[in-house]
C-alpha cells in the first residue's frame, strides 16, 4: 500500500492512471481463432474445448437433464439466496422501463420513441475457480425484463462436461433457455458469427480475460453490439474519523481479493484516517483464505490524505471510479457532486458486495475510467429505442416551408422534393 | 432498379445484405495519422489543415468575430428555419428525460439511478459540399440539454480559412462554445486525445467517410466512447395501392441521392404498385439536379414483391433498416410489428425529409442492420446512469445473510467479511 499525502493537483494525473490493458497486442491471435471458428463452426469447437477442457463433448448443449440434476445438487440455503438476489435485481431493473410519450412538437407533427427488447442476445460466463451464478442474474435478470426473445449463455464445462450447478441453477431461475459449454475466444466467436448448433446473436454481454477482451473488441467493430469495454476492477473509499476503519478495510479487501490486478483507492482529510484503515487492513488480512493474491493487489492500493472535500470530488470525478463507497459522514451532501462513478453505496451499512450480489443494482459496471463515458450494464443495454412519427396534412402544411429550405441549403434536392410533391397534393 | 417477385426467405439473406464497408484495411494507415497527431498535437495538425484544406491557420479555433459574421451572412429564411428545427428537436429530446424513482428491493435497501450529462463531448460535422448545419443541431441540441458541461465541434474551413456561415449559426443556436477548423481522421485524433487548443473528448459523436469511421472505430478501443458504428445511409419504403406513387417515388429518390452507396428498397404485397412507382422514379429522376448521382445509388435498390404482410413484416424486422417509411393504408397496425428499425414514418404525409430536418426526432440513426442492437441517437446518449444505493442497518440485517451465503459460494471470502464485520457490529 502507498500512502500520498497532499498530492498537488499536477500529481494527480498518476493517481488516476489505470494499468494499461493491452489487448491490441492480441488482436492477431485471436482474429485467427475467432476466424477459424467462422469458417469451421461447430466442429472446430469442439476441438477446443478438448483442448481446453480436456472432453470430447458430442452435444454442446446443455440438456434438460442436466438442468434438473443442477437442481437437486445446490444447497438449499444457497438456492435461497439467489432467488432472493433474483427478486431484488428484477425489481429494480423493472423500475427502469421508460413509458413512452407522444410529443406534439408542432401542430399535427407527433414524435414518441417505443423501446423494444433486442431481438437475440448472449451471454458469456467464465469458468474458472469460482461459479460465478451472480453475473448469470445480472445480465439474464434484465434481459428478460427487456423482452429479449432468445436468451443464449456461454459457459465453459469441466474435465467431465459439466457446467456448474449453481450457474444452471441461475441460468434457469433467470429465464435463460439455452446454455452451450463453451468459453474463451471460441465462444465470442461463436455467438457473433453463428454455428450449426449456436446461435448468432445481436449483442454480447459478460466478463472474461484479456483475450476474451480482445475477441469482444474484433467482433464489435463490425459483427454484433458489445456491452462495454472491460478492465480490472477497482474501488475508491471516502472516509473521515466517523467512519469505521473495520468497515472501510473490509471492503478495500473485498476489492483486493477480485485479482492481482484490480486497485482500491481511500480519500480522506484526516490523517488519522490512514494509519487505523492501514492497521486494520493488515489485520483482517491475515485471516483471509486468498491471502496471497489479495497482498499482491493491496501493492499498487493507495491510501491518500487530501486537503479538503473539494479536492475529494474533484479528485472521485476525475478517477471516475467503477464502485465508489462513501462512509465519511456527510456522505449525502457528497453524493450530491458525483458526476463521474459506475455505481455509488452510501453509508456505513452499504457494503460493495451488497450490490455485487443481492441489492438489486447491476454489478457490470464501467472500469478504467470508462464511467466518464458509459452506464453500468441497466435496462437499456437490453432495449433499442426506435423513434415513430406522424404528420398530418394540416402538420406537413405547417412544418414543410421549414423542411424545404433547409434541405434546399444542404443541397439535397430530392429531400426538398419530398416535401413538395406532397404540399402540391395538399395544395391541390 | 432491380425487380424481385416472390423471393423464397432462402434468397432474403442475399436481399437483406448490405455493401460492405471494409474499414479494417485501413487501420494502419489511419493509426498512424492518429499517433502522429497524439504526439505532435497542434502543429501537426497546422500542417495536415495546410495540406488537405491549402490554408496556414495561426488559430484553429473560430474566434467570435467569425461567429458574428456568420450571422449577417445567413438568409433570414434559413434562420427561422434552423429555429424551427432547432425548437422541436429540443421539444422531443427533452421529453426523453427521466425522472428517477427510489426503489426499495427489500425493507431498508433503496437504489436508484440518476441520470448526468457526459462532461466532454466532442462533435464532428464532416465537410463537403453541402453544409450539414442539419447534423449540428441533431448533435449539439440534445447534448445541451443532457446538461453536457463542455461540448466542442470539429469541422473543416474552406481554403479561405472559413467555416461554412449555416454551420457556426446553428452552432451557436445549439450553444455550442467551441469550433475547431480541422476535419478528418485530424479532428478525431484531436478530440481523443487532445492538443495545446483542442481539449479531450469523453465522447466523439458524428458521421464522417469512411477514414472518419475507421479513426472513431481504432479510438474507441481504448481511449474515447463513439456514437455508433456508421454505414451507408438507407431507406425502406412499404406501400400498396392506396399509396401515391409520386411520394413513394420522391421518398425513394431523397434516400437515392445521399450517396452512390446509399440503398433504398420498396416493399409491397401488389405487383401494380412496382410498376407505377418505377415509372415515377424514372419521371422525377430527370427532373433533379443531382440526377447521375442519384442514378448510381438507384442502381443497387431493389423493388420487390411480397406474398402477404406478415413476409413484409418479417423482411423487414430481418432486413432492420435505418429510415422505414410505411405508406400502406394499414401503417398504424403494421407499425406496432416493427422491431427492427432506426426510425419509422407513419402514413402519407410523412416523408423522411421531416426527420432528417425539423420534426424533432434524431437524424444520427443505425445503419446496415445496427438497428438491430443500437437506438439512434438519442437523450440517452449524452448522459450516464449511475445507481445510487443506501442500506439501513435493518436493511443489512435482512439481506447480509444472502450476501454472505452467494459470496461464499463464489469462494469471495472477503466480500463475505465485508457484510460480516457490519452484522457483528449491528449485533453486538
Amino acid at each position: 500500500m502507498e500512502i500520498i499525502k497532499y498530492p498537488s493537483r499536477n500529481e494527480w494525473r498518476k493517481i488516476i492512471e489505470r494499468p494499461h490493458l493491452d489487448t491490441l497486442a492480441l488482436h492477431e491471435k485471436v482474429s485467427n481463432i475467432l476466424n477459424d471458428i467462422r469458417e469451421n463452426g461447430d466442429s472446430r469447437i469442439r476441438s477446443y474445448v478438448e483442448q481446453f477442457q480436456g472432453v470430447r463433448l458430442s452435444d454442446l448443449e446443455v440438456s434438460e437433464k442436466e438442468f434438473t440434476k443442477a437442481e437437486t445438487l445446490i444447497d438449499p440455503k444457497l438456492k435461497d439466496a439467489i432467488l432472493t438476489a433474483k427478486e431484488n435485481i428484477a425489481k429494480f431493473h423493472s423500475s427502469q422501463a421508460i413509458t413512452p410519450q407522444k410529443i406534439e412538437t408542432s401542430p399535427g407533427v407527433t414524435c414518441w420513441q417505443k423501446a423494444v427488447g433486442i431481438e437475440r442476445v448472449g451471454l458469456y460466463i467464465p469458468g474458472g475457480t469460482a461459479p460465478l451464478f451472480s453475473t448469470v442474474l445480472m445480465l439474464a435478470v434484465p434481459a428478460r425484463i427487456a423482452g429479449c426473445r432468445e436468451i443464449i449463455m456461454c459457459s465453459p464445462c469441466d474435465t467431465n462436461g459439466n457446467v456448474h450447478p449453481a450457474i444452471l441453477f441461475a441460468a434457469r431461475t433467470a429465464g435463460i433457455d439455452r446454455v452451450f459449454k463453451l468459453g474463451g475466444v471460441q465462444a465470442i466467436g461463436a455467438m457473433a458469427y453463428g454455428t450449426e448448433s449456436i446461435p448468432k446473436v445481436y449483442k454480447i454481454f459478460g466478463p472474461g480475460n484479456q483475450y476474451v477482451t480482445a475477441a469482444k473488441q474484433i467482433v464489435s467493430l463490425k459483427d454484433v453490439a458489445i456491452d462495454m469495454p472491460a478492465g480490472p476492477s477497482e474501488v475508491e473509499v471516502i472516509a473521515d474519523s466517523s467512519s469505521s476503519p473495520e468497515f472501510v478495510a473490509s471492503d478495500f479487501l473485498s476489492q483486493a481479493e477480485h485479482g492481482a490486478d484490480s486497485q482500491s483507492i481511500l480519500l480522506t482529510t484526516e490523517e488519522s484516517v490512514i494509519e487505523k484503515v492501514k492497521k486494520e487492513i493488515e489485520y483482517q488480512l491475515e485471516r483471509l483464505p486468498r491471502k496471497e493474491l489479495t497482498q499482491k493487489s493491496l501493492e499498487h492500493s493507495r491510501l491518500i490524505l487530501l486537503k479538503n472535500w473539494n479536492d475529494v470530488i474533484d479528485l472521485t470525478n476525475d478517477y471516475a471510479p467503477e464502485h465508489l463507497i462513501i462512509q465519511s459522514s456527510n456522505y449525502r451532501e457528497l453524493s450530491e457532486h458525483i458526476i463521474n462513478a459506475g455505481s455509488v453505496f452510501l453509508g456505513p451499512y452499504t457494503p460493495e458486495s451488497a450490490g455485487d450480489y443481492a441489492s438489486g443494482t447491476n454489478h457490470t459496471l464501467p472500469t478504467s475510467g470508462y464511467a466518464r463515458a458509459y452506464s453500468g450494464v441497466n435496462l437499456d443495454s437490453f432495449i433499442r429505442k426506435i423513434t415513430f412519427q406522424e404528420i398530418t396534412r394540416e402538420g406537413l402544411q405547417n412544418l414543410g416551408n421549414t423542411i424545404e429550405t433547409m434541405a434546399a441549403n444542404e443541397m439535397l434536392d430530392a429531400h426538398k422534393n419530398a416535401v413538395s410533391v406532397r404540399l402540391a397534393k395538399i395544395n391541390q
